[in-house]
């Protein structure tokens, strides 16, 4: 039911009060975005930003300044009411979480969204692939690294990873998957020795839960949308909205139309 | 020199007796195959080990009974003169190594040509990538495995690998790139703990040399194809003919026709 639900109709429940919660397994098979939204005159540096780093930032679209219903997303959609929850920021700080931002609406704002794991998640599990934070229940662990994004302007920071442990022989069929989807994280960034990016321990994420490495399982790494949280907490906008972890926008657009080949 | 000789102009020199060694790094771009000619009543069961391990056995072509000029492999080719040095083997057992086989060819014999691993190797260079065996100028590390192949009439036995060391971040790439030439044994098969298929110790090849594993990088795993080799062998046909190793047959075929996107 959840799962089946259109993309619109779930909005339509989201935007009248009757979904707050997360959009982890609804709509199966459409693309779920990360949110970010910028006043205009930070708007050309986060896009320089994205554009310098698509592995970890992978832009879907970008709305013009003022423009909430963005295009081609989504049937009547309206990226203030949408998301099931959002988090404002002033100075960098987490100021509120709101379930509508219509009252903190301005002309001068520019809508980000960004690929999202989701998607290529679900391409593994079709293809018989175990994702062991989703078998297990829990949030994909997260660990910052010492991988430097580009910097753009005001924008830099390290890159945060997500991690899934495989068996080698899946490991590269993973790669072979997420090479398709260059614009929800793409490939794999690493794979073994966790040290190697700056990681000390992997039973201690930095964000999300641990999950099991079984017998022969390889810990594998992708880049991850909560790199440019960071990034926005590092450059301290002097006002910003995001949707809060878990609570995405679900798009009309299906999975499969950002495969390339 | 060697590298741009046109196919045409080196099988024509190997015909000659001008070239009897090693085709590595002659005529660079253009694909080399492996060879196997076997009598018609032992082709079929070939034909099907190919069709069931294609990662060891990618094949590229077949002829006719009979057959030895291959169309669409090379212009004026005769498979008979045109490969520098040729094993010959009676009940599995090497008998004979010759530069020339017309005076043992047979209306019944079938000739079979599979990819190798050249021609990823080039594409892999193309990339900037490092190939230890070629920048420390030796034969590939091979090792017997503990996978096995499907068996197919009379011809079975486990898979036989070639290693390559790569950081974890080359070997995603070299991952990438493999998987677009299936027939030249396409993506890896495994990568990093050894043992886990079989291999008992790293610095000890069932075939070729032993090459350096720098810190931090991981070994990756290729089907080989000696593979049908030992599936040969040890199905004893009474009469087989392969190409000496390393000495190849080398075709009209540009190594981009292989790439499958």
């Amino acid at each position: 039911m959840n799962a089946t639900m259109t993309p619109h109709e779930l909005r339509q429940k989201i935007r009248l009060g009757q979904h707050s919660g997360n959009t982890s397994g609804y709509s199966e098979g459409y693309v779920q975005c990360n949110l970010v939204i910028l006043p205009v005159d930070w708007a050309a540096e986060f896009l320089q930003f994205c554009q310098q780093n698509p592995k970890p930032c992978p832009l879907i679209a970008m709305g013009q300044p003022g423009e909430f219903d963005l295009p081609g997303m989504g049937v009547d959609l309206d990226i203030r009411t949408d998301i099931p929850r959002y988090r404002l920021f002033k100075d960098g700080s987490l100021v509120d979480e709101v379930e509508d931002v219509s009252a903190h609406w301005r002309d001068d704002l520019v809508v980000f969204l960004l690929g999202c794991s989701f998607s290529f998640e679900e391409a593994l599990l079709n293809d018989g692939l175990d994702v062991r934070n989703i078998s297990e229940g829990v949030n994909v662990p997260m660990f910052r690294t010492n991988i430097p994004c580009k910097p753009a302007g005001r924008f830099s920071g390290n890159t945060v990873v997500s991690m899934r442990p495989f068996l080698p022989v899946d490991a590269i069929r993973a790669i072979q998957i997420c090479t398709r989807f260059p614009s929800v994280h793409g490939a794999p960034i690493h794979f073994g020795d966790p040290s190697q990016i700056g990681i000390e321990d992997i039973n201690r994420t930095d964000f999300g839960d641990a999950v099991s490495l079984k017998a022969g399982e390889t810990p594998v790494f992708w880049a991850c949308g909560v790199t440019p949280q960071v990034a926005l907490e590092q450059a301290k906008p002097p006002f910003c909205i995001t949707h809060s972890p878990g609570c995405m926008l679900v798009t009309d657009l299906p999975n499969s139309r950002l495969a390339v080949m």
